[in-house]
């Protein structure tokens, strides 16, 4: 037995690509490829250093870490004061070894800095992942790393590329009639949620018009609904979403003082009847887990349950019309690939070429603020 | 149902942390981190973003993508000159919208770049991950992120952490009787071993002394015994290892025409009689394994098996005192800890200590070029 330890070409830092290299790649790389002969002849003194390819192929450990930090609580602990191994290990109920090594990882990912024998949290990790703080974003985390996830996109991602869809059974994947991760997920998303759900309540308010009916499809934890209702008080919001997601959206709009005005329906958005008509449709964060036909077939549904003069308004991660950027986007892409039969993320063009086809005349698109999503505005 | 998707606060890269950034938090962060109240406060406008902890908690699809692109052999089939998503589906026997997906996210975390819609493979890439390239690492990066590391790792990390040690039961952690992945370990990564096998046997050879009999313990694919045999054309080997791991070495041996001076005796080092006296004793990227008393034990042993003036030569990742670098030290440190059951990573001043408790006077320490492995050289 020996190690799993490689050689690397740097002492002081952990390497992962980031867009600049790709796009920097990109432009130097048209027509530059070399050809095999050319590169058998590589001698080790021209070789480039492999960190960045072992530092991808690590890269889980970043994952187990957040899920074993977040899990054990550790940066809620030391937000607390608890900020030695063995003060943290015994808060945590963790062996002190175990959150010792795990602690002086995160310092070598930045999350945690260790000054005097304390480990002290990095600005970010105090805000988001204690669990003391408003902003606290660790159950979202929970969800986008859960063992469905981790088995979808990493137990066989050779088999997933070669399906060209996921592999999880029809009962598993993302899609499942009342997945489980997705109660997770809106359990965990809302404080994260709240912020874009204003930004939305905001734009649509701005463009005039009735505003009477709402249908808040695929409604998740139900902010987005619930933050347009606190801002038209005569508004009433029917949420579709699966049975066990609505019960935690309810709660949540009843919390707002909103719950007379919004009613669940619980189905399938791509069966379930949607009623009508109504002044707006919200779509949000959800054709990329649908197949382009189920998109299609979604949006002629919700042109025809609009009112004249009625709106959707679609939010999502979208990529850019080259397909490799935004990156964040990529990624998503590549994890809808794998939690999905058949999702992908949208373009720009693909999304409009949709609205348009299922009657939507007169489109805007906006930018979520500090985030890789867009919104498109759409009018019947 | 909706989506596992995040806001962030950057439209152009994946961020995750570098060590200048915890370094840097590091020295800020002595006696300044905020108290809870202060943090309860904390506004939306003075939020940090959250995209480093999204992106970090995303890393687990890098690891995804390579075994992926790795194991569908998407670099050698760029490198062959198959670029378009359509030409590589095809030889990849892949599904195009499975390999499209793949290589956008691959365009953007750097490793390809993308023009005129060809993909082309980023220098590293072309040189570690084309099979035909003699630099080729793929089966190394297999190792460190197969089925057994990630199950010890990723599965249940929160576990790992309480109890201090891997969740893996005897049979299956990485110090177990034959553990199976150290065979695909040994196959993978001789060509990444070549040239610190050289190195070492630069070293060793360059302090004269007789070298007839060399002991190489823990030998995997035995490139450290081997290539000090072809130094010095009279010595002979013993390699301890696991059977199907020295079975591999041997056709090593062998095939660099010292198979008649080069001998296999199986078993754990740990247990084995190590015989001698011998010359030089190897111990190579083995230690990690270890609880500190087991390595105190074996380096006891290896002192006792040394002729007089013989050396031992530990080559080894090796934490700073500081014990939070070199980053990726810690990382193999959360490594070992997941998959052995009290292996740490050696600090300098650890491994010093116990080969002096072990009897060896003398000490030299050297740092294998462009790696974060150091070498000690220990003499009887």
């Amino acid at each position: 037995m020996t190690t799993q330890q490689h050689g690397r070409n740097s002492h002081d830092e952990i390497t992962l690509g980031h867009l600049e290299e790709g796009a920097a790649f990109t432009a130097l790389a048209r027509g530059q490829q070399k050809a095999p002969s050319e590169r058998q002849s590589l001698s080790p003194s021209t070789l480039p250093s492999p960190s960045r390819l072992t530092d991808n192929a690590f890269a889980f450990q970043r994952t187990a870490a957040m899920r074993a930090a977040v899990g054990l609580d550790v940066f809620t602990a030391i937000g607390e004061g608890y900020g030695t191994s063995a003060a943290l290990a015994d808060r945590c109920g963790a062996a002190e070894r175990g959150v010792r090594v795990l602690c002086d990882f995160l310092v070598a990912i930045g999350l945690l800095g260790l000054a005097d024998g304390r480990y002290v949290a990095a600005p970010d990790a105090a805000a988001y992942l204690d669990r003391r703080s408003p902003a606290f974003i660790g159950d979202a985390l929970n969800f986008v790393t859960s063992d469905s996830v981790l088995k979808a996109v990493l137990s066989d991602p050779v088999a997933v590329v070669r399906r060209g869809g996921t592999i999880l059974d029809d009962a598993e994947h993302f899609i499942a009639p009342d997945q489980v991760d997705w109660t997770t997920y809106a359990r965990g998303v809302a404080p994260m949620m709240a912020r874009s759900a204003i930004f939305l309540a905001d734009l649509v308010t701005s463009h005039g018009g009735t505003i009477e009916r709402i249908l808040d499809v695929a409604a998740g934890p139900g902010q987005n609904g619930i933050a347009l209702a606190r801002r038209v008080p005569d508004a009433h919001v029917i949420a579709i979403d699966w049975p066990s997601v609505l019960a935690i959206a309810e709660e949540n709009a009843r919390g707002a003082g909103v719950g007379e005005r919004w009613n669940a329906r619980s189905g399938n958005a791509l069966e379930t009847e949607l009623g009508g008509p109504y002044d707006v449709v919200l779509i949000a964060r959800f054709l990329h887990l649908l197949a382009p036909d189920q998109r299609e077939a979604l949006l002629r549904r919700v042109h025809a349950a609009l009112a004249p003069g009625g709106r959707t308004v679609a939010m999502q991660i979208m990529l850019n019309d080259d397909r490799v950027s935004p990156p964040f986007a990529t990624m998503m892409n590549f994890n809808v690939l794998a939690t999905t039969p058949s999702g992908q993320v949208p373009t720009v063009p693909e999304l409009e070429a949709l609205l348009r086809s299922a009657g939507f005349d007169r489109l805007e698109w906006h930018e979520l603020p500090d985030s890789d999503e867009r919104i498109a505005l759409a009018w019947k």
